[in-house]
């Protein structure tokens, strides 16, 4: 059988690339961090959707990318609030972890490796969020490249495989491609902001965006909202 | 003044590759790392010739690499003892921590982007451990590549250097520009295996090179080894 590692992060994205993975046949790995974030609600999100898609192993790695600032996602900056699409659609966000997908890639290598797995999938998406470096074509078409030569398979003539499936499609489409391929987006977790009780903010760039994903597909989110 | 990363891990290589740096005008921000590694002396050696070599700053960030397994480092597996030539020449070791250098690299680049850096160093060689893929000179291309793509700064035009000043270096060499530098040999520790006591075990493949490095440059090591 199939295997691969998947990053799961406990988001809708993720959460439909681990769908889309198992659906392509894969046994599924799948792979989380631990990495100083506000909230917790992330790795427990990521839990319930890997048992839920019947992932053969579930690990969660910690990290720590606090040890060097400059993301509101990691430090004790602010996580902005409500701003508008135009601020959305234009620069690199405040919440931008710096080369977070480069490390979530290099660990998920590392596994790929010890398990001699040559494919690992991520749910980046380069339409939605283009100011994230690390989310666009290239990027991935780089790592590929340097997986290969990063690791003994490499050497020995395998080639590495990373899936991006949702890399060109809108929120939209992944909303209603989830929804096609069965997954629960009650369990999923997008907020950067939760309330103490755990409810989102509905004000933050990932609460704007997902709110806006389901608007366009013309179906409603189950979770529940602060502002509601 | 110019700035870099520098990966540091306590023994001769990075010790030297920090010297060079220093010396080539590089204000350094020396970068450790505490994996789970069987002992926790790397990291004082590292903290101790950050220390000597004026390093403007040096973190040491946790990582559990443990969660994947796969390796004499990281795993409760024996590390092997008293190889001979033949065998240290040929293959990957067990010491071999998967993707261990493209885990490395990726926290350099999250920290050289938080701090606008451009420059890393990494003390990788390509000629007394040619088993190990990811510290081959294509393997540091691609990650420089990658580097450009994955970052902010990169996107804007910025062009990143993984400088490996002593990859086509034998040890011999190395530890031959390591004296010229000023490097204190006392300071550096390479054992994977130390006794309770602290002393080097002396048979480690890592001890082996150590020692078969000093013969070779005609000098004497000056750490205390448990078979004196």
């Amino acid at each position: 059988m199939k295997r691969a590692v998947v990053l799961v992060s406990g988001g809708i994205d993720s959460a439909t690339t681990l769908a889309i993975a198992a659906k392509d046949g894969f046994e599924t790995y799948a792979l989380s961090f631990d990495y100083g974030q506000r909230h917790r609600r992330e790795v427990v999100a990521a839990e319930k959707i890997a048992s839920a898609f019947g992932a053969r192993r579930h690990r969660v790695a910690k990290i720590d990318l606090r040890v060097f600032g400059g993301s509101a996602l990691t430090d004790e900056i602010a996580v902005p609030k409500a701003r508008t699409d135009e601020e959305l659609s234009h620069g690199i966000p405040l919440t931008y972890v710096p080369a977070r997908n480069t490390i979530f890639l290099s660990y998920a290598l590392a596994w790929a490796e010890v398990l001699d797995m040559r494919d690992i999938f991520i749910g980046v998406n380069a339409i939605d969020y283009s100011g994230y470096p690390d989310c666009r074509p290239e990027f991935i078409a780089a790592f590929e490249n340097l997986a290969t030569l990063a690791t003994k398979a490499g050497t020995e003539g395998a080639q590495f495989h990373i899936h991006a499936p949702l890399i060109s499609m809108s929120k939209a489409d992944i909303i209603r491609k989830a929804s096609k391929l069965g997954v629960d987006f009650a369990l999923t977790h997008s907020c950067y902001d939760p309330t103490p009780e755990g409810f989102a903010c509905g004000q933050c760039d990932s609460c704007q965006l997902r709110l806006k994903g389901f608007r366009e597909a013309g179906m409603a989110d189950p979770i529940r909202y602060a502002q509601e």
